[in-house]
């Protein structure tokens, strides 16, 4: 195992608050990790059993009655492995103790409520772990760069979206954000691939091209989102993302420190043992 | 790979129509399957990689326009492994693609409406596969056995059944219905162990010892209603079930025939593929 410890993945992937420059972040890197593809892949699938039983327990502390859950929020531009990540770190843990929610363009009743409605409706039950694929941050991201909103209401959101993560924290929600961070460069190849693989053309839409080209405007949307939205109780990591596999690792450990945080016991038994175990072996022939 | 085929499978585990003895199926068989555990554990995973790709497929052809989905329904006794089954067989395809629903003590809300509207309320869209932990049958399970409903109602629903399952398939659902076969004998062992494990003891209800007193209740309970339900285009299976592993082996089998029978291609692409990837190459410095 040469899976990097809490200290130092949050000291390599957690933003400092201020200003954000992505562009110093290097998407091709591996920090906080010595070890190579190989052994990243090995050292994501060795956490699969702490990451099931710490899931359970979360999972068991619901059912009795705890108040903890965890929301785990992915942004990135198209291609920047959202889906792979899931597939290949949630799918570590139960999947009945998980709750996906992939946001798309909203519907017309989504529209006629404020842009948290949608947001609030998909949040996980208590003892769950939520995983937004895209949030309420696309309303802040793509809002910005196509005008989907004014600019006031864009700067209203900032303060709207920090206020409401601070009320789900302050409920038992442990919040990861993570925005992951590839090269238009690595963009670019990756669309190329889709579009030479008969297999991944239905992942292609002509529209994805249309908002590449506004790929400097995303930047600046991101890094003034991240700047905006960097709270104590919801940090923001970026995770560079090129490499798939240093992708999966990253995330896999900060679901992992996230559940270990919570430190939860089993749940005690509200019924005598004693009693019920007597019960068993008193039963008349079924 | 020892793993059955189509044939083996359906001949070993699907109900033949008429009435149904549960005596006569021996819960701690592993009917059509010559291996042991060790074999059933690396049969099941060795099956992952196909079962993904279909599965993606199936999502691939939702996201296209097509109808298609699946609906696997789980029905057993408490202890009978719906849980665990999902864990191993539904744990194998990406769960973006996968919606799970367990099916409770009906709320004051869903009580207010007939039968099933909760249950059309968790039908999976299209390129999904849904898996439902207990389900519309526990209407005519608990409810004849408890008497939640009278018994001209309990008639009523066996048709009312079949009528929405028949409507299911006729809109591209492909419907697997699983019981979850164990004995009395294992139900009790496996209480015992919950019982001995603090690490389990939450997911023990001394109310689970009322319910297995019923036993030979429920036993005819489930004989009327897979008789009675157990159609050409929803037909029953009953799983021995004291084997985990060969629950296990064999519902992913039957998952994986079902995905196998939807023989999808990946779409077509609805662009001019050659158009996107001169835009590519054609583009601008970002």
């Amino acid at each position: 195992m040469t899976a990097f410890p809490v200290s130092d993945r949050t000291s390599s992937l957690r933003i400092a608050p201020g200003p954000v420059d992505l562009g110093s972040i290097d998407t091709d890197a591996a920090p906080g990790y010595d070890g190579n593809k190989t052994t990243g892949a090995e050292d994501l699938i060795a956490m699969g059993p702490e990451l099931a039983d710490l899931q359970e327990r979360l999972w068991a502390d619901g059912k009795a009655e705890g108040k903890r859950n965890i929301l785990l929020v992915l942004q990135g531009m198209d291609t920047s492995g959202k889906g792979g990540t899931l597939r290949s770190t949630v799918g570590l843990v139960d999947p009945q103790g998980v709750r996906i929610t992939s946001f798309k363009a909203p519907t017309e009743e989504e529209r006629a409520h404020d842009f948290l409605w949608r947001i609030t409706n998909a949040l996980p039950p208590v003892g769950v772990i939520g995983v937004f694929d895209r949030s309420h941050y696309e309303d802040v991201l793509i809002a910005r760069v196509r005008s989907f909103a004014e600019p006031d209401e864009i700067e209203r959101r900032y303060g709207a979206i920090n206020a409401w993560e601070a009320d789900l924290a302050a409920n038992g929600t442990t919040i990861i954000k993570c925005m992951l961070h590839i090269s238009a460069e690595e963009q670019k190849q990756r669309l190329l691939d889709r579009l030479e693989d008969p297999a991944k053309h239905w992942k292609f839409n002509p529209g994805d091209l249309d908002e590449r080209a506004e790929w400097p405007a995303y930047r600046e949307a991101y890094e003034i989102a991240i700047e905006r939205t960097n709270t104590e109780v919801a940090p923001w990591h970026v995770i560079p993302a090129d490499k798939k596999w240093y992708r999966n690792l990253a995330i896999g450990t900060l679901l992992l420190d996230a559940l270990k945080s919570l430190d939860l016991d089993w749940p005690k038994a509200d019924f005598d043992v004693a009693v019920e175990k007597q019960r068993l072996a008193d039963e008349k022939p079924l």
